[in-house]
């Protein structure tokens, strides 16, 4: 049989067959633990997983974010839209 | 004695001489406020004054923000050092 390479993302354990998904992956997920610490060092008591989800909301969502910081802030409330529609996806798929 | 034209944001009262100016900072207050009840929408126990900072940090802070989306994540973090300065900036100007 073949052996497959394949690229682990070691801030989650996440694997891809794909180098620059996985590259990709890794982004993201700095992404979001950088604003995770943002938010720690600028609000002493935010709730530390409340910061660690904006983090993730966030950097999942770059794309829109980018949209909207460009020069449509109401894309802004489309994040939620498409995290919502995220969270249904996943609940499906774990049925 | 001379009238001079000035613009009024009306979503916080702030004057400006400069009409391209004064949107900029309506568009960014926009952009703060959509960012505040996105999360507020997504966190049903965010806490209402941390929610609306966080906003106002992202909004005024946005073009590093789009940096750090953009492939350099490390950025975030020289929002905190971005936002410190400024408050001590207005420190400063209040003494």
């Amino acid at each position: 049989m073949a052996v497959i390479p394949m690229w682990k993302c070691d801030r989650d354990g996440s694997m891809f067959s794909d180098k620059k998904a996985a590259e990709e992956h890794d982004k993201m997920l700095e992404l979001a633990a950088n604003i995770t610490m943002l938010l720690e060092q600028t609000y002493d008591n935010i709730d530390e997983k409340i910061a660690e989800d904006i983090g993730l909301l966030f950097a999942k969502h770059k794309e829109t974010l980018a949209k909207a910081i460009k020069g449509k802030p109401e894309l802004v409330l489309e994040i939620g839209k498409e995290s919502a529609a995220d969270q249904s996806a996943d609940e499906d798929s774990s049925e």
